[in-house]
């Protein structure tokens, strides 16, 4: 049996071990998933998030539920996966690389159904190993792709975590910010905060200064003042769906973000794998945006920041219209406006 | 001796006592101020803030200065009350109204020169008394000054706390709410939680839902997306200083909502009394900004939310030019663009 590891994620044989990023940084702990339950609830309770890293977890997910049932026959095998395939794609409702990897698992089971049962596991486990270790070369495409916009003493400002940790390895936009210092450019990163969990003080700021890099930590109300400041040269963020036409849906702010920007003269890139691009989606009005729990908002913790049963609002992510995104940054190249043409021609 | 309690401060004899802001939502306390140095601290520490509450407790700080040296001689007295003054003075360095006030108080110092001590001190603390209850009816000029930009179902956003606990009582920005309401109009306020002191969630969220008008709590970061999504008639906020142009400081995170309102069509006012505007400051250029403890960013209470040593910005205000401001709510009126020639013509 294979073994894979990074710093995400750790497949060995019967069990998916992941960092859990709720505890970071304060805390480096590990959760150990066994089952497509215990995976289901990783993704929702949010031990690991980020799009392309919820489609690895996801696959492995998948993989472990086949195990569950390695002596059932036929008939219960198959009924099984599609209660599997249901439960892992109802974890989080944005991201679609979630269910990107789900179809690539199932095309799996039934392209390689007939083998026996043990290959057929076997094959499954290559299929899920292949997203993961494909996860970290085509971030390292991007990275290079995008590095080609960043120039030498460039401020950047980035939104949320779209790292390591966000991914199997690497990362999307920190991928892209690695790529230019592997190139010998100095660059300063303003990390937004990122509320309300807190990607970027929590995950952003530790994996940078873990990888040697500048950064430097601000609320997210702060981003247009360090643009006025002149501190900032450019916008790197992920993305956890693309339609189309280029609207981006990603972490609630990065729509803000992305009209300062744009008043400010500052480039706004978005940095994807094309596993996050759903040319079934033909606009960012058709994305659903998933409503988080309000303790988010009014608790930090266990500490209460806000008065009991006060009303709240939390989208966990918003769309930033095409026109507002001067490129997208996948591992095929920049996508430039108009979009509906470059993406789907990175397709072809 | 005079009494004097409203929500934000109870003056009795000998001490200034305020509601601990910092404890809010989730405790009631009480501090108790007996001298000078003790509200230097309370100002410094933000156990109360807001431009004209602090306005307000310094010029009782001066009182209480003045009361430290009740039977030192002429010469002493004077010399402590410079001293007083600029110890106060340094408190917060961007709310102009605390010279406004400290200025005042050493007026009625002078002008009251030559009075025996104890009619000397009356005469002071009917100065002090006078600013903060002038406060008051000033908040409720501007109050049905503002009230006449708000339409009956309004949605309308605010950031940071311009309210009852910002000003003596009633508020300014959250005084125009509260004079549209009193005018039967049906509004619902977004408040932004304002990292990272959370003004907006420990502080506006708890007075509105005390004075039963409805409010949703966001992040910051939500104010575009609210905005897109059709929520938000109007934005109403505070000011800590406005320059002889019309530009205004104001917390941290006020520039970027200014930016989105113009974005999204949506008016943007200022509620503010004209002791908040400064003729000798000619553009936002000058205004100083307090950059406060990186521990604000990096801590919630005891909880550590960001990696142990990293970088931080923590500007506590920023600037909106004019040309992003609809209108000026004052006492004596709105004031509309040019600013320079109507700011002015509110003093004549």
């Amino acid at each position: 049996m294979s073994h894979f590891k990074s710093l995400t994620l750790e497949w060995s044989e019967d069990r998916l071990k992941m960092i859990d990023q709720r505890k970071l940084p304060t805390a480096e702990e590990y959760v150990e998933c066994r089952n497509h339950e215990e995976v289901y609830v990783a993704i929702r309770e949010m031990i690991v998030r980020g799009a392309p890293a919820i489609g690895a977890t996801a696959a492995f997910g998948y993989l472990l539920g086949a195990k569950e049932v390695l002596d059932a026959s036929d008939e219960v095998l198959l009924d099984h996966m599609t209660t599997v395939k249901k439960r892992l794609s109802e974890s989080r409702p944005t991201a679609v690389n979630l269910f990107w990897a789900l179809d690539r698992m199932e095309n799996a089971l039934n392209s390689n159904w007939g083998l026996e049962r043990k290959k057929l596991i076997e094959s499954l486990e290559r299929a899920a190993l292949s997203i993961a270790k494909e996860d970290i070369e085509i971030n390292k495409s991007l990275g290079r792709n995008g590095a080609t916009v960043v120039r030498d003493g460039d401020g950047i400002l980035t939104h949320c975590n779209a790292g390591a940790l966000a991914t199997v390895d690497y990362g999307t936009a920190l991928g892209v910010m690695r790529a230019a210092v592997e190139q010998g450019k100095r660059i300063k990163i303003f990390a937004d905060e990122t509320r309300p969990y807190l990607q970027g003080a929590r995950l952003t700021a530790w994996e940078l200064i873990k990888s040697g890099i500048d950064v430097t930590l601000i609320c997210d109300n702060m981003a247009g003042w360090v643009m006025k400041k002149g501190f900032i040269d450019l916008v790197l963020v992920g993305a956890d769906r693309i339609a189309a036409n280029g609207d981006a849906a990603n972490k609630i702010g990065t729509y803000s973000v992305a009209i300062l920007a744009q008043r400010h003269g500052i480039p706004f890139y978005i940095a994807a794998p094309l596993s996050t691009v759903d040319l079934t989606t033909a606009s960012g009005e058709e994305i659903p945006i998933e409503e988080r729990s309000h303790r988010e908002i009014t608790h930090i913790g266990n500490q209460q920041i806000a008065p009991e049963g006060v009303r709240c609002l939390n989208p966990a992510f918003d769309v930033t219209p095409s026109s507002l995104i001067t490129g997208i940054i996948t591992e095929k190249g920049i996508a430039r406006p108009p979009y509906d043409v470059s993406l789907r021609g990175m397709f072809e």
